[in-house]
């Protein structure tokens, strides 16, 4: 595992180098369209990622965001997002990530959310060490909580809330002490950090939810489907994550249609 | 004006010092309600503004949002928010600031939105001197803005809205090529940087707007009421800022009632 952790933080480090010149730049100031500067910063990224990973380890398969699949059916799958929170990318806003995620026969086992601008990395695995970074302070460490209706949550946008069509998700804001809305992978970097207890989102992809499982899962927390069971590739894409894995019954209850 | 620019680091260095360790603290994270530690940062980060400047300037009047208004007939004005952006806060997001603002018979002259986790600070105020701090890149710099539909706006949440019970709002949006909700006084300081074109709110309070204006007015920009006139004591609490002042006709335009 050691070597696969080291490996991350090397394409952490790649991807931050090509992103963090093109954040605020002059580029995206003077782009009349968003599209340029994001896909110069996803590509770049992306390719980045890729050549490093695809050097250290040529049997494990690749799927990225931009470039898609190679090599799906290895035993080990990287699943990458060079820049997840494209709207926070293009206003300014040091909330996006960089996500690199390592599947092993379909299950999360390491992963790792990465803010190339204000240095803040979230790493999560199975085993003792703790490399989780803190530039903007604390420690991964989930307090419990007794109470739904103390729950501090994060739900997606209303218009992926449509996409989910749930009623359950209406009861889950209900039910909610504080919510608060989008967020991208930051939230789940939050809900790690002991600062929010619920995020819940629909119309997720691989790449978006590989790299927070053992994230959040490795700070003591625990990451579903809206049915409460383990995501996999191939699923609804519908995500809820716990600060308090105790809280899954009532979660599901709650959203359940 | 460089006693006062210094006087403005200088509290903002304070205001720092105290907000920076409860930000993400413990005592945010085991608090049940979101008013303690908030309050403790504000109260706390409001108090040593005022002690230093009522030190340096016992003739100056201050008038923070928690502590309310003392001599505020002075010929000059100190006008405080320790924390705008309290939502912000509390969820772990550095994306809250700390405003100091200097009237001087009722007209800001000096503005600084500071950023007391990630080390951004901007600051404006007349003369030559550029004391605009870059923590996360770009120095502020406006471009101009051939059209409004290439607008990159950002409007205040929908409640703000509703009590400013404008049609016109609607059309603006509607105009903009894109929009951002929220944001705060984070928000001017992206539209100080170039990176958003128009940000327009409503239910604003002297201590909201007296920092933004010099800040978003240095770096070549306009800030205005809906009506296209200047901020006032006692006006509405309608804030118009723009990038480019020479959308000033239209933006109202597209606003008036």
């Amino acid at each position: 595992m050691q070597e696969f952790i080291e490996a991350a933080e090397a394409a952490a480090e790649a991807a931050g180098a090509i992103i963090r010149p093109l954040f605020r730049s002059q580029l995206l100031v003077d782009s009349k369209g968003d599209a340029s500067p994001v896909t110069e910063a996803d590509r770049g990224a992306e390719l980045a990622m890729r050549a490093l990973l695809g050097a250290r380890f040529p049997g494990h398969g690749i799927w990225g965001e931009e470039y898609g699949p190679e090599r799906a059916d290895a035993e080990y799958l990287w699943v990458l997002d060079p820049i997840d929170g494209t709207r926070a990318f293009v206003t300014g806003r040091p909330l996006f990530g960089t996500l690199i995620g390592l599947l092993h026969r379909g299950v999360p086992v390491l992963g790792m959310i990465d803010q190339p601008v204000t240095g803040e990395r979230l790493a999560g695995h199975p085993g003792p060490a703790d490399p989780l970074h803190r530039a903007l302070g604390r420690h991964a460490a989930l307090p419990a909580l007794p109470q739904h209706r103390e729950c501090r949550a994060v739900l997606h946008q209303p218009r992926h809330v449509r996409a989910g069509r749930s009623p359950g998700f209406e009861r889950r804001r209900g039910a909610a002490r504080r919510v608060t809305w989008g967020g991208d992978c930051y939230a789940y970097g939050l809900l790690a950090l002991g600062l929010v207890d619920l995020v819940c989102e629909a119309t997720m992809k691989p790449w978006d939810w590989a790299a927070i499982v053992p994230v959040v899962e490795g700070a003591g927390g625990r990451v579903t489907g809206w049915d409460g069971r383990p995501l996999r590739l191939g699923g609804d894409g519908r995500v809820l994550a716990l600060g308090d894995a105790a809280m899954l019954a009532e979660a599901v209850g709650l959203l359940g249609d």
